[in-house]
């Protein structure tokens, strides 16, 4: 039996099909058709279904679910996508939608963080795990939670947006309009902001020297890379990322209680130099003394996907 | 049916019986034994139940459950308080000394503030709610909540502690040696050395008025009276303390998702004055458009015996 996933961003518009053993098993990529109405772009979709099916040489309604996991906000209900901005998507109803291609096949929605959460359960960092915290470090900080072996929607069905805790009351502004966000500190953004400003400062750097003193070409890996290479002032930055980012799972550690902190998103990319760091610092900030895994998330660019195929599985 | 609810603080030991309406109808309040063995106090919690019984004109083994809520850690099985400072108790196995008196009769164990919370649920400020978030203001920051209509006991059993959650990273230490924890800025403590500031600082403010000169007449009631009658000095410190547990409200909020956050605990006594400008601000910092509400908790002194009372309920 197979389990439709979609991971809908506003680049692609990635699809597969998903086995018993949770793994891709036949998969489709296609542009995101930004401006197209939303009927056309779920027409799309459902284009991809029926060529999936036809490479697995099966019918579409022998699907035994349909996921699809979005950026932007959903509904309580889990069926209309409020407002993805970057898809230009404003109160689509994405499952009524798909029921009209497909009106068999039972068909969930979800945040793309969340399921990326819920595929780090079912096949990644958060196996066997009934308590666990996925942060996406990328140009923003998403998360998702796992309470009580389910993903967590949110107390109102909103999802969670942990990326907006404060934790610098007064600090940077953040995308959100307040000040010292998890997501105003802990983004390859800042990283980026940070390395810019080495490049106008400090012209004696290594950060300097690899992006040839571009401030277009500093990348977060530039900053990191140039920390690893120990370089004096790109490891300034660098313990102050770290010590933002302990601080936020710190934080969240004392409210949820976890048994695993799992990172993913391009800074996550770092390895154990990030990691060995990371520890560390939670450990010094950890309020409870039996101390929760901090560790990488497994599934990569496939977490949209085999979250979205798993969404069926959270309901049972 | 009656259900027996103790409240075990360092300084009182206080139980009572609850009716199916949730209701104290016999209370019994003795010193807290500060320094006996544990076994000397349950002893004399077990007296206090065969008096309830006589008081109520039944067998203490008619009782419906006892339930205990207590300052501390609890052991992920909600059977061993595992430490409690004030108390003298580290791993006193609870439910088993209970039992001792009272084997016929079901023994739960809790956090004070964690029953606190669920004694608003079935009693106070949080009847009817699924999802909500209680904070108790006082010498520190306590707090309880209620996902799915249950106490949470932490993903890992250990409960929750919001009050160490970061929120001004760098900020004034903290009695659990981080910086910048919401107990080290949103308590009572934090007004009462803000206040003894004035006192040294500003001669003329009212706060040095109404403490006589006086530091150790200062209360947070002499501040936020102060600001209330319109002293600039302590409007200052007021609208600050305010920014803090905004900034903490919202936090938790943009997590958790919560239908209704509510405030117990002596800061909240300061009734309209504090909740009217703590709620404009929490609006202000709010990442999700739908506004849950911020409340005065409803139960004061009596939610520990309800609470407790009512962990019978929380499992079933």
């Amino acid at each position: 039996m197979y389990q439709i996933g979609f991971d809908v961003g506003g680049t692609n518009l990635k699809v597969g099909a998903v086995n018993d053993d949770k793994v891709i098993v036949a998969r489709r990529n296609v542009a995101f058709p930004k401006g197209e109405t939303y009927q056309n772009i779920t027409a799309l979709m459902a284009e991809q279904v029926r060529a999936l099916a036809q490479e697995l040489n099966i019918s579409a309604k022998d699907f035994k679910s349909i996921g699809v996991a979005t950026a932007g906000s959903i509904d309580a209900a889990g069926a209309v996508i409020l407002h993805a901005h970057n898809l230009g998507f404003h109160n689509v109803p994405m499952v009524d939608e798909m029921h009209r291609y497909f009106p068999d096949v039972p068909v969930f929605l979800a945040n793309d963080a969340d399921a990326a959460a819920l595929a780090e359960l079912h096949a990644g960092a958060f196996r066997d795990k009934k308590t666990a915290v996925l942060f996406t470090l990328g140009t923003g900080v998403g998360g998702g939670i796992i309470l009580g072996g389910k993903m967590f929607k949110g107390g109102m069905g909103r999802g969670n947006e942990l990326g907006h805790m404060v934790i610098q009351e007064g600090g940077p502004i953040c995308t959100c309009g307040n000040k010292g966000c998890i997501e105003s500190l802990c983004t390859a953004t800042w990283l980026i902001q940070q390395g810019r400003r080495v490049i106008v400062e400090y012209p004696i750097s290594l950060i300097h020297e690899k992006a040839e003193g571009d401030m277009n070409l500093v990348t977060a890996k530039t900053v990191i890379d140039s920390a690893k290479e120990g370089d004096t002032i790109a490891k300034d930055i660098f313990n102050t990322y770290v010590g933002h980012l302990s601080s936020a799972i710190a934080s969240i550690a004392v409210l949820l209680d976890p048994e695993v902190v799992a990172l993913g998103g391009g800074v996550s990319l770092a390895g154990d130099f990030l990691f060995e760091s990371l520890r560390e610092r939670v450990k010094e900030k950890s309020f409870f003394k039996v101390y929760h895994e901090v560790v990488p998330a497994q599934l990569g660019n496939d977490a949209g996907i085999i979250g979205a195929a798993m969404l069926a599985r959270n309901e049972e």
